[in-house]
């Protein structure tokens, strides 16, 4: 079996695009993505697609994919269209590395593209909702911010968590994502704004939940085989997780916690033979602030309940020992819920050849953490530096 | 890299079921699927599933993967919701037998599911819709009947075939599907039944179409290493090809062809090192009448034209030399989008091993051919026998 490598990676602006189409907006980044591999590249060598996205947004309802590898020029290829909510491209990305490792490819796309403003249609509603559980979630009534909002009041029952805890994700985030010229709400805040902001779904305020964002996102996947002729450093795919979990909070054991999380960290670790202290740069699923805080806990960085003390410890500021989310996160940077999961993958493969915006000091292992809805799948995936002669 | 094989395969009745759940239909097929397997079989030894829907139809709207394997007690494994409308479960199937030569499944799940047939929800309005283009197609009016009543048309108007010519599509496959417990249209009809249906998009008249359909279908697929402990007889997958196209059928240089079909048959056939004729049974993607014309010239059953006439003359019956649509096809089965795929599979699985509702005489390679939309992309799998010991 060939390993896998990162060869090219882009996103396109993140934010709020009438002008745009998903098809646009993906172009945008898959140009972005051809051109950031380091030889000339032929886009004829990608051989099969996996593209994410939600997608009830009333434009193109079944078969985006095709439309989508069409209008960049890929007319032909296998496209697969993969929607895991919020997860989506994380799983995409998984797939595109398993047609890789499988020989199915030598080069694979993987991607995802999101139009979320559009509110020409009757779907929009559906936004907040459609990703949390139906029948007892949805109809019932919970939006998907009440949804975090519950694993908050768990949080800070359990822990004595605290909203100025909450509200350092946002000032960390958003102070990264005001250097992200990608970035959909590319300004700092302060503590004080973050803290008195209105409340959204209580405990959590507008600083506290990501955006409603338009964009795309895509990664270039080859085999050993090719990966350095066509990158001077290549990024290794060295462990990769995936798991399922209850797609209803209120089926779970505990409000505290992601499973699917843990299991898929396990399992990318596993493979890698690594373990949380060696992760150098990562980028995790701050839909909400509770979320980058119950991250950090479920993917090892520190024990349950510890994770506001690595925010007030700046341990996971840019300058400290386990930078988050230098890309300014799904906070600042946006969710376009499709294109997430690759985008998290852009901002580790820039991160590892040293081409971030908020670039961090000599990072060798890169993670990226992707969640569907509040936790129904996640993908952990790990990535290695090369330095392009390692082989 | 290990080849991989199909140890087991079922299907829900396919037909209208209002008090059924895309839940509790997948749960029936799961549980066929696993009781197929020759060996006593712990669910548990799945390590990943990758199902296919549509799946706009007002339940479960994201992550209805996740919520599917934990129904049928497969918490936790990752799950990859895959659409590419009514080839989704193709698409399903193909990144399955990749996850197991890529080495990360020893066995994988693949399946589709889709409820039609509930009328409660405001999206039902889509479904004839949804798998054709959104811009010029769907939201100008065009009905998917009426894209490929287009193909009809042309068909027609390029080779001489007839309304008769689609009729015998009709005839043929009801009279298999009379045979098949599971069909949702399980009678008979005759010629001139099916001549003198009312009409729906002209050319094409009610036997045309297949109809609306609720139901679900699943296939185990397993590495060389454990097939041969799990199956006493395992079905190997010799050959898969995959495709996209246009997705708008305005877009494309022929009415009379899918192209996309032709790509990921050339595909398959060029894996599994056979032809056309080496094929003994085909299970090919029947939406409407002229779209199994359509499908034996792309697949090279006969040359461009002589569809028509290999209907006449009975070659593709039962007992023909190349019986097609044993299980009653699409049209007479019926055609819940996103369980299609997996559903044809099941059929040649079933005809490999001799336990099909219509058996057809000793048949080595079958092939399972299914469309998204009017072929904006498309699947191909080549099966062939291993009688146990072949290994």
């Amino acid at each position: 079996m060939t390993e896998a490598y990162v060869v090219g990676a882009g996103q396109s602006p993140f934010g709020s695009f009438p002008d745009e189409s998903y098809r646009s907006l993906f172009a945008t980044a898959f140009d972005r993505a051809t051109a950031s591999v380091d030889a000339e590249f032929d886009p004829e060598r990608i051989d099969e697609a996996f593209l994410g996205t939600l997608g009830v947004g009333g434009r193109q309802l079944g078969l985006s994919g095709p439309a989508v590898t069409e209008h960049v020029g890929l007319h032909g290829i296998p496209t697969t269209r993969v929607e895991n909510a919020c997860a989506a491209s994380g799983y995409a990305f998984r797939s595109a590395v398993a047609a890789v490792r499988a020989g199915l490819a030598d080069v694979a796309l993987a991607g995802g593209y999101e139009v979320m403003t559009d509110t020409s249609s009757d779907h929009t509603k559906w936004w907040l909702g459609v990703s949390g559980e139906t029948e007892w979630e949805r109809l019932s009534g919970t939006t998907f911010s009440g949804v975090y909002a519950q694993m908050a009041s768990a949080h800070m029952n359990e822990y004595g968590t605290t909203t100025e805890d909450l509200s350092r994700v946002a000032v960390k985030n958003h102070g990264n994502g005001a250097r992200n010229p990608n970035a959909h709400l590319g300004f700092e805040c302060s503590l004080d704004q973050a803290m008195a902001a209105p409340t959204v779904a209580d405990p959590l305020n507008l600083y506290h939940c990501c955006p409603t964002t338009d964009g795309a996102s895509a990664v270039i996947v080859a085999s050993e085989d090719v990966a350095f002729d066509l990158s001077d450093d290549p990024v290794r795919v060295a462990g990769m997780g995936a798991s399922s979990g209850h797609v209803g909070l209120f089926q779970r054991d505990t409000f505290t916690s992601i499973p699917a999380t843990r299991r898929a960290a396990d399992a990318a670790y596993d493979e890698a033979s690594i373990d949380a202290g060696d992760v150098d740069v990562a980028e995790v699923h701050d839909c909400f602030a509770i979320a980058e805080l119950v991250a950090y806990e479920d993917l090892g960085f520190c024990d349950p309940g510890e994770s506001g003390r690595l925010l007030r410890e700046g341990v996971t500021d840019p300058d400290g020992d386990l930078p988050v989310n230098t890309s300014g996160g799904l906070k600042s940077k946006g969710h376009p819920i499709g294109a997430t999961g690759t985008g998290q993958i852009t901002e580790i493969f820039e991160q590892l050849r040293g081409d971030a915006h908020t670039q961090v000091d000599d990072p060798r292992y890169g993670l990226a953490h992707n969640v569907g809805g509040s936790g129904g799948g996640a993908t952990v995936h790990l990535f290695e530096r090369t330095d392009g002669g390692d082989r």
